[in-house]
């Protein structure tokens, strides 16, 4: 796999100072980290909010840090979650004396480093606490995770708990939104094309030239069955099935759709397949509350899309359409 | 080449609709036509901006519809200049009495068409002004267009001339500073896999496992040369130097920098190709007034990236830091 790269070994830090390098207004970078924060954190003292992990899955994570999602995001080295002191430092850069928030992605190294740096953090009497994001239903444990691996419905999750923490929610508030919308978001995909980790020259899984995997991990950890490729349409009906089962939705629920791209699959793509999701959603008499269409949680260069499905209520549709002033994700004050 | 499609004969269809479910409060289609439109014009009668081009390019062009930028945008066929009745479709709808500027990109389908189009409203007493997108400096004439060809920097001009109309600048104002910006922004870029049409099975062109070809068409059109590929310094390095000799650049000058995934490439390997390219640019004591990385033309699924240049004065930074709203291009009040 080609790839315009210098190093394996320097890809992360020159990724990290070539997006500040682009978003200098809205974040900088913490000198020998890998940690992104606010260029400023609010003038209000709020609760801070941190997420992360590895690297290769970008915009994610730093491209959420702004106002009203991430106060700071955590670089791992490439699939591979970032170290505890590096999530410490985020923490301190963070800290008004609101509290942290985590905001971890739920895989078995996130989650292990995420609460050593908490231990740390509350050492030096900071008080932090976490939620863990679940939201693949593809499978139950993993090579990565036990219990579900956390994918593109972290996005949403960054977005309400940041949301919420701009406008003054307590540590406890922000914490249980959050889980509210963790309970209530879904995610499946499936892969036509591995990634490419930066330097191993191995595709990170072999896939025939007319299969596709569901439940692919945003890794390529194993999924839930290989077929024959489907059409968008059969894709988009076999995933939203699942979904809408999970989520027991039914007639007159709101939910916001995300369609996220895996990487190298086309926003024509992704469009045919909201095309589809939009129809079956209203063909269910689901309310459509906010369409998100694009690539938000990548696995570098993989080919595939992944869709989520958050219930919403009042409370939690408010935070998603709050303003937002990030690298990847803006939302206006005034919406349109 | 897996894709996630239906039907390579409804792909243009089904993406035009899954596009306005996603982004409904932003804009809407016209009935049995491929041109999406602002789902509200401007209260204020203004100048109308309409641009367009084949499919395959997205978010181009309906991504850039929307408040500070295109009133319409007119959709071809994957890879496929629209057709005059609908560039027509187009001005007549978002002709508010003030006339219509065209933004094409420089392919003879595209300028043909569109001045077809033209002549048409111009028929039904429609005032119609025209400009031509030639930012690409690899070849000055190729398959698809004499002189040069348009490509990533069309999106500046959407911009600019977006906001200006937006400022209630006359027809003559905004193509005049839409000239201008044409002048003075010049890309150039690199091609590491080709792009498959859907329905054709087959790559728009053919490149070894360790070639990379420079000055590539948006189409897989030739380019300059075919070389071994580079690290991602060495391509930053030869894009730019042939930039900033083109555009004359001095110690000084201003420019703003558009780093362009043409559809495969991640975003991490955009982010490494902007840290060298900020850099070489300080390097040359020359300005950055903004920045863009990400996908902002593609070619469907190709590999590789552009570099656009768009030399600055004070007016045309204005118009480019001006508020858009739109599904791919947002930018608030505030700036950050």
């Amino acid at each position: 796999m080609k790839k315009i790269i210098n190093d394996a070994e320097t890809i992360v830090d020159e990724m990290l100072d070539g997006m500040v390098k682009a978003h200098s207004d809205v974040v900088k970078r913490m000198p020998n980290t890998t940690v992104i924060v606010r260029k400023q954190l609010s003038e209000t003292p709020k609760v801070g909010i941190v997420s992360g992990g590895g690297s290769g899955h970008e915009p994610s994570h730093a491209g959420y840090v702004g106002k009203g999602m991430l106060d700071a995001a955590v670089a791992g080295e490439v699939f591979t979650s970032p170290t505890p002191d590096q999530v410490f430092e985020a923490i301190k850069a963070v800290d008004q004396g609101k509290g942290v928030l985590l905001v971890i992605k739920n895989y078995n190294g996130d989650v292990m480093n995420f609460e050593m740096a908490a231990e740390l953090a509350e050492d030096e009497g900071i008080e932090v606490k976490q939620v863990i994001v679940n939201d693949d239903i593809a499978v139950e444990d993993s090579t990565h995770t036990t219990g579900r691996r956390g994918v593109a419905g972290t996005v949403l999750v960054h977005k309400a708990a940041g949301a919420l923490a701009e406008k003054g929610g307590s540590l406890d508030e922000v914490k249980a939104a959050a889980e509210k919308l963790i309970s209530q978001t879904k995610t499946l995909g499936v892969a036509l094309s591995p990634a490419y980790v930066p330097g191993s020259g191995n595709p990170g899984f072999e896939i025939g030239d007319e299969e596709m995997e569901i439940g692919i991990g945003i890794h390529g950890e194993p999924g839930l069955s290989r077929e024959k490729l489907k059409t968008a349409n059969e894709i988009a009906d076999l995933l939203l099935n699942k979904l809408t089962a999970e989520l027991d939705l039914l007639k007159g629920d709101e939910v916001a759709v995300m369609v996220n791209g895996l990487g190298s699959t086309p926003l024509m793509e992704l469009y045919v397949l909201n095309n589809r999701a939009a129809d079956v959603l209203e063909e269910k008499g689901i309310q459509i509350g906010s369409t998100y269409v694009g690539e938000f949680m990548t696995a570098i260069e993989m080919a595939g899309a992944s869709i989520t499905l958050a219930k919403l209520d009042s409370g939690l549709k408010e935070l998603l359409l709050a303003p937002a002033q990030t690298a990847a994700f803006i939302q206006s004050e005034s919406g349109s």
